[in-house]
């Protein structure tokens, strides 16, 4: 179903690797919803993945930048403003590496340059989007910008590591820059904190099944999926989301809210 | 502007009084959407009220119901799913009273009679309308239903009273009955925390407006208004956001993380 | 090991049964720090218990008093003052009950009397502790009150069932209360959000074990036991925490900093 | 008020400058205590402050050691285990700077390399300090390890800048960390967020008075001082609070839980 809800708009789509990423579904929602917009990702992303089939599926182009260089991210809204012909209305920050979950070091051996880049990629390169934006005076008044983030920032999930750092961080620059881009040209800056969504990133993850599957018996609702965060992306860019903002939205089928679960119980009693 | 997000749903709307109260808004704009629904009030509010005219407007019915009693409630879901035609996809709850607060009774001087009644109108009246649902089957499955709550529910605002305990309680029976119900029918239960509004209940709180405009220069977006509430709830019954569920979504400008503005700095400075 | 901490302070115990009972062990470790107190249950409770016991190890007396009685509240602050022979500096919240639970009703099928019976005998008994204190200036400056919670209070546990509400509002009261009182004469007012504890009163609960367990193993530091809760309690009591008010305080082995542990992972491996 | 509660204990406290800094406070209150000790701070900061004043005054030694040296963090255990005499039993850390704040760039103009050197100095090294004790073994069981925080990791105040997101980052290192080292070794890491305090670094922050005022007149109890944050750590690094962990105790007077204050309210209504 599409509803024209980004009628007219012009966005800029970061992170779409292949099918299985939430940016992707995002693009595909953004173009059935009405909207123009760029893609972008890591030169190396862009070797490995298949994000031009969808910059054409999407009648659009992508525009390399390594979202840790403020002269890429320049580029980048230089080349968006004049491809789509105007300010951007939103952004999606779907960025994200540690190199310490990468390499399999433990919480108790990292290696704290690692530990650096995976502050830089995943979430300095948020208030990088940021600060060139306002720079460049590159949103249009009333734009949103959405970061993916996930509930690792408020409680530990031993595997995701030094990404825990990462997403807490992030999510404070969204508060952070949410006061000063709204104070200043009624910008609206969000986090959405998703379920566990079987990305080719996120499967990465040592465990990620076993906690998976343990997400997914503790929501109501079962995980969210990567279409459905789609969905909400779709609704914080929209015009009808326009008070909301410096907030961390929990898209997670209820699992922030849970203690335990009738299911969890259930499989702990056996 | 309408984008159909409602279109071939069911809705039962409550706390509609006068064309300020956010109910009111929420009934215009579902009717936008394409929803269809009933209206209901207390019989005092119905009395005071101008209710008729927005059924008019919506070419709608109202269906009298006390939200705390049993009998009403069920009246009302019974006569709702006929006139409607069938089972009910959105509710709202908008209601909320406090005696103590009225009569300007001091939190240090509260009447336990009328805390009782405020925690009976203002958040029982929520489980009431939830478990009604559930024996009658009432909703449809992935129905969504929201309560409209108030940040006093997590910070203490003195003239707030007794309310807070109601909205607190509020917010706990979105996180439990959203976990029941999400797990036997996908049904979500939210709450939205909105900021203060300029309804004709909202002024009648005693230094209302201090806190109002308080409020809004502590939010960089300023204050959410009455309409914009409407169209978060819309966002909320739509399709949209089918994995929200057992959530407090502040709709509120930015308040709820903020510490302090540039604004309140410049005016304690004087 | 014993300190001091309460040497010369007066206070009132309320929720002594046995010497399983949190509050039990609070009296044994105040009357250890240099603390006189009086010791409160209701009548029906005294029949059961053995607080007489209790009492005469402290060298107290039992004050009987049913905690939703206004004028039973009075007289135990009136003869707790007269018996240790000035006002009040520590008073201990322990009381809880839902007849909802008790007696087996689901969460969809709640009795409402019942409920409201839950929420005065758990949360309203709070406030009205505190008003009547307040009333009868019963309680020293910088005095501090405590009452015990649970997690259930922001997250769903279905077995909690109305507690859940019962707790979400006594955490509230401490927030409103604790404001006024604090602002009038420093008194503070805090909650503990305790672990899951093999008390009488706990171990009542459908499915305790198996919750006990899952916190346990979700818990770095396990489950917190009922004698460490009573250290707690004798911090917050104390002169070295005088400007905390308002909190609620996780005394719980870091479960509530928790997404997921690598036991639960392993035990849900298999 | 001395109570024993550190009888025995060997403890390292980290970021006294002079005798308006928390950290001093702490030294102090933990030798009155019965704790012995090492101090340590920067090299530039040894130049500038009296640290050496207060080593005589607590009979001890200091150890000079940058933060961000995972060497200098090695030699600061090893030296300290070898004058204490065995394993550390607590751990302070009170370690903030950001050259971004100090040298008054905007939240949309930031040096990135600042940023960074402000999460290296400010949280990174707060891992280190975890890191690297787990390495060397050299904390007993069940220790405790603090770090001060401020709200301004939950809520955004403009002039406090990208220390937020290292604040931010601190607590979810608690938290990850706590994790961790309390299932190894059953210790404690905490964060303890404090009113904001006329030290000579907090005072160093453009506009802190207007925030201090503003906090003050928003907290029930006034802002908490640095002795009452002393006594706060004590506290955490006594026996009497073992199963904390993973948390952020905010000792702000009541701040944290405040939505407007009468106080406020009359300032502004003038």
């Amino acid at each position: 179903m599409a509803y024209n809800l980004l009628k007219g708009k012009r966005g800029i789509i970061t992170g779409a690797l292949d099918e299985n990423s939430i940016a992707w579904k995002v693009a595909v929602r953004a173009k059935e919803e009405g909207a123009t917009f760029t893609l972008t990702n890591a030169p190396v992303a862009l070797r490995m993945g298949k994000i031009k089939e969808l910059a054409q599926q999407c009648n659009t182009e992508v525009i390399p930048a390594d979202a840790t260089s403020v002269e890429d991210l320049e580029n980048l809204y230089k080349r968006s403003m004049e491809l789509l012909g105007g300010k951007i209305d939103f952004v999606l920050h779907s960025i994200g590496m540690s190199p310490n979950v990468r390499k399999g070091r433990e919480y108790g051996d990292l290696n704290y340059e690692w530990f650096m880049k995976t502050l830089d990629i995943s979430a300095m390169s948020f208030h990088k989007m940021l600060q060139v934006a306002e720079k460049l005076d590159a949103l249009n008044e009333g734009a949103s910008v959405v970061a993916l983030s996930y509930i690792a920032a408020q409680r530990t999930f031993p595997d995701y590591s030094d990404m825990a750092q990462a997403k807490a961080m992030l999510e404070s620059i969204a508060r952070s820059y949410g006061e000063r881009y709204g104070r200043l040209k009624k910008v609206r800056v969000n986090t959405i904190s998703q379920s566990p969504t079987r990305t080719t990133a996120g499967t990465g993850i040592s465990g990620f099944d076993v906690f998976y599957d343990y997400a997914d018996m503790m929501s109501p609702l079962g995980n969210a999926t990567a279409e459905e965060c789609a969905d909400m992306c779709i609704v914080l860019f929209s015009d009808l989301t326009r008070k909301v903002t410096m907030q961390n939205i929990y898209h997670d089928g209820g699992f922030s809210s849970m203690g335990i679960s009738p299911q969890v119980v259930e499989k702990l009693s056996k």
